[in-house]
């Protein structure tokens, strides 16, 4: 079985950290050990600068960033971090496990922010080609349970202080995509965290044995 | 006459920065008073960030930034400047001088680079849709002489370090999109430069007339 690109999705506070943990240990039992970590935005210098300038500017100067320029730098960040980073890994025979990866872009800025999504659907052709994760683990959890367990965590940065209408948005889109493609598995995450770790489990666990047969 | 906006292009050392004092002394003679002076990449606070990381950021890491991502962050830097900027100032009445538009990108990313045209044609129409330059002046000189004047006034950064092949491909794509373009207004920038500043006075009093007729 060659070296696979496996993304975590879903809403603020829907578990991706405790998600990678079982997926990590699920993987070793299957024989997988070459495994590396990213997060988007960021994963490079280049793209960590971004994340820092999108998420950060209303706190450096009065600007709003506009829509569209939001998504460019999400896309800037996104083709570097897939071409200097993610193909080098795969090319090497390392797996690749992402905490977010385009389909938060689709889900966020196309359902949550309403930015067209055939223009979405363009850009993300023109900048990655047919690029796409092997297997997405879509989390899903309602905004009110997600946005509950991220405040219990501190601070929530720009994107996150968005209004509950835009989180129903994106979870709506997350979905709607989700029932779409069948590389996206939908994990429902507002069970107990037990439960949520077991079904990842399981899933990751038939998925490999699929990818093997 | 409603507000226009007019691009000034061309080579590093071209004289861009002569050309809009012609420019603007030829419009005020013509009974223009409200202008907005730009530049790309920058003009805004989010612009100027991401200009200085397109042009600073082999200096701060060893980190090579991939040619996508160099595009996405100019259409970010772009459709900022333009949403907030040029777009609510020519709704004022002002008119905006330019230095560098899309033609810089079409002509420096698609010929110096060799970035696929169609994909940078998708990327215009996708973030800028059917926004135009009313007058572009495109100022061409070889890069011999360009690149002479332009080290004669000190540092040149990282995107004018290119090899003189890749500015002999950029002048080239400069050429091939005006002759295609009845916008762009090619004025031969090597001659002397009185001769030089007369053709831009002669030509901007002429596309003046033609505004009003």
């Amino acid at each position: 079985m060659g070296s696979k690109y496996i993304v975590i999705e879903g809403l603020e506070g829907a578990g991706k950290t405790s998600a990678r943990d079982v997926i990590v240990s699920t993987l070793k039992e299957s024989g997988v050990n070459e495994m590396v970590f990213t997060r988007e935005p960021g994963g490079t210098l280049l793209a960590e600068k971004l994340r820092s300038l999108v998420l950060d500017i209303r706190s450096v100067g009065d600007e709003v960033i506009c829509d569209k320029a939001e998504v460019l730098m999400f896309y800037a960040a996104r083709v570097q971090l897939v071409e200097t980073v993610i193909k080098p890994a795969l090319a090497q025979g390392q797996w690749v496990i992402g905490d977010r990866h385009d389909l938060s872009t689709q889900a966020y800025q196309g359902g949550g922010r309403g930015i067209d999504q055939a223009m979405l659907a363009t850009l993300r052709d023109a900048v990655l080609g047919d690029f796409r994760p092997d297997l997405t683990l879509y989390l899903d959890v309602t905004p009110e349970v997600g946005l509950k367990r991220a405040r219990a965590r501190g601070e929530l940065d720009r994107i996150e202080q968005e209004s509950l209408e835009f989180f129903n948005r994106t979870r709506a889109r997350y979905l709607e995509l989700a029932a779409q493609d069948d590389t996206i598995r939908t994990i429902d995450a507002t069970q107990p965290l037990e439960d949520v770790m077991q079904n990842i489990r399981q899933t990751i666990m038939a998925w490999v044995q699929e990818q093997g047969a």
